[in-house]
């Protein structure tokens, strides 16, 4: 068994800001994203759509200290079975003329594919004292006092 | 452009509970998931992964009273561009011998594939004070006081 996924638009970092750029075709599916202040961006993480990197069950968490080798569902590696990137955004602004979204980061690069976005739900997203691995715990905080 | 996925295992409800059933090619992937309290589930919603569907830019959000016609990318319609579903579930209990996690609901309908598993991290997942659209503010939270 084998699904289709197609690029919805693309990520562009320039001297301006960061973007969410919206294939034409697609924009009027962000009717009403300005009533949200956070989205949750679905991207492709094209530079590790290798066999390798999706047969890479298990490898070490990018730069947090004395993390044991864990498993692709145990933590955020882009090796993995499918390349899925997940990240969390501010929504900054709306620019209709340019079919984008400026948003305040994003951890693609540029030229990303992008193939969903939704808006975060608190009531489905947000988890008060959820339990971490210990090598995740000092993280700082993006969006959270 | 198109980019492929597979399923990394299913969706199973019966009497005894709600499983992340995982394929045992890919259960290696699992290591250290027991130090997470909560998982974020990509899932394949092939009932939607219709031509039709696929199509389907603005709809009204199910179930919310007062709600406008949305966007795709602006609600958590099931029909959308690339129909994946996102929920962040409670993770209950590991069972390598039948190679599934246990969890504490699921929207997607039992025999769902599941196409990407990752951990809830609170410093990038979780945001406090998230702007939503009018019609999205009275649902019941379920992993917040």
């Amino acid at each position: 068994m084998e699904y289709s996924i197609r690029p919805i638009g693309h990520i562009e970092k320039d001297d301006t800001g960061i973007y969410l750029v919206i294939m034409s075709e697609f924009w009027d599916a962000t009717t009403h994203v300005n009533l949200f202040s956070h989205l949750i961006v679905l991207w492709w993480i094209h530079e590790r759509d290798t066999p390798e990197d999706r047969q890479t069950l298990v490898s070490n968490p990018p730069r947090k200290k004395g993390a044991e080798p864990s498993g692709a569902f145990s933590c955020r590696s882009p090796s993995r079975p499918n390349p899925v990137g997940h990240t969390i955004v501010k929504l900054i602004a709306v620019d209709p003329e340019n079919s984008r979204l400026r948003v305040d980061h994003m951890d693609a690069n540029h030229g990303s594919p992008i193939i969903d976005i939704k808006p975060y739900l608190p009531s489905s997203d947000r988890v008060d004292g959820a339990m971490v691995a210990p090598w995740f715990k000092d993280l700082e905080p993006r969006y959270t006092k």
